[in-house]
């Protein structure tokens, strides 16, 4: 489904692969549904904020990390940056999930080649509970460029996405899809219980902390209760 | 016990103290013990690293979070600063324990003190599992000075650590004694397992991959064996 909960000058669009047997990779895949969503709003300063963001949950026949991409434009020269693997386990318990999923995989190093570039610095988000839900080598940055650019020139930012951000999140989603999606790792029984159990109280908080608060405030009561209302009946489903 | 195990070039010292019946303020408290630690190496550079520590470990009759903080300085214009209030529990399953000792204590306001400091900018610790220990509002940051300044003269990495490293860490062990060591929280038979066996991956792995891969490169392996060994006695004791 697709869905245009909004107007014109707020709008907010999801997608909710469900039934997702027509998509080859998701019938090869252990991947339970993808959500995607589109969020532009004219802020009472004048400028746009468009939020951009796509989520992949793993169903709990496996216990590998999902996707996790979100890009925050609030002005034509900044952006935030959040691509993650998000881990499924309590990575202290489980150094060995560490190993696999992040250290063998050198995640770290696309979040170094970012952090390279002169205008990215490391974005902190506001929610401590974000912070916690990512991965140690989680990309969360800030880039912040000049605005001196006539109309119609590519801009600084447009080729720091171009020249890195694309390739890195090129390569960070090529993980993903090898070694998470269509990594073909199985747990036991004991292991699903658990894993219901993280996944839930995660799709939960992400809709009670991030969206809750900040939904509200962009598209009033009304409006944000009936989107929060269609992600919550995927994230029950 | 204070040890000094190694020579005079290249030192390292740490106290330990498990029996704490004279500390009036670990008889109070729920403290398990004390690490302190002095490490002091000559580079082959020609320059100096030296790293000071403390870590103090709650025991399991409480979940409170332990107390972390680490200065390592290898230049006299350059400091790393690791403080924190590690947490004792997966903290995506346990948002009440978040609630509890991160966000009603606004921890992170201190790390946003510090962030505003042009020098000071964030510091990703080369260990994954290091970063997975810490807590979401761990201050981690490395300030990097300018040099130029005479003899005997204050230095501009002094004016920050009298007056923005020290009220802040002041601050935050302020609210580690009040709410953590002597909160007097206590958990039940079935949580203590837990705990325990959380706390005992922690010091192995700290020494495992912390420690373990450092120090038989600062002091060669059988010096770097020594030290390691009377930190697995207190860790095991």
């Amino acid at each position: 489904m697709i869905q245009n909960l909004l107007g014109t000058s707020v709008t907010f669009k999801f997608e909710a692969y469900m039934v997702f047997n027509n998509l080859m990779i998701m019938d090869a895949c252990q991947i339970d549904f993808i959500l995607g969503s589109w969020v532009h709003s004219e802020l009472p300063t004048g400028a746009a904020l468009n939020i951009t963001s796509l989520s992949a949950y793993l169903n709990s026949s496996t216990d590998a990390p999902n996707l996790l991409i979100e890009l925050i434009q609030s002005s034509p020269s900044s952006l935030v940056l959040i691509l993650d693997l998000s881990p499924r386990k309590d990575l202290v318990l489980h150094p060995d999930y560490l190993q696999t999923f992040y250290e063998s995989t050198r995640l770290d190093e696309y979040r170094q080649m970012l952090e390279k570039v002169p205008e990215v610095r490391p974005y902190f988000s506001s929610s401590l509970y974000l912070r916690c839900v990512i991965s140690p080598s989680a990309i969360m940055v800030r880039v912040d460029t000049e605005t001196e650019t006539g109309a119609g020139e590519s801009t600084r930012l447009d080729y720091i996405i171009t020249n890195h951000v694309h390739p890195v999140a090129k390569q960070v989603i090529g993980i993903w899809l090898n070694q998470c999606a269509c990594g073909g790792r199985h747990v036991g029984e004991s292991d699903k219980a658990y894993l219901e159990k993280r996944d839930g109280l995660i799709k939960n908080k992400t809709i009670e902390i991030d969206l809750g608060s900040s939904f509200p405030r962009l598209f009033g009561p009304q409006v944000a209760s009936r989107v929060l209302g269609e992600i919550q009946k995927v994230f029950t489903a």
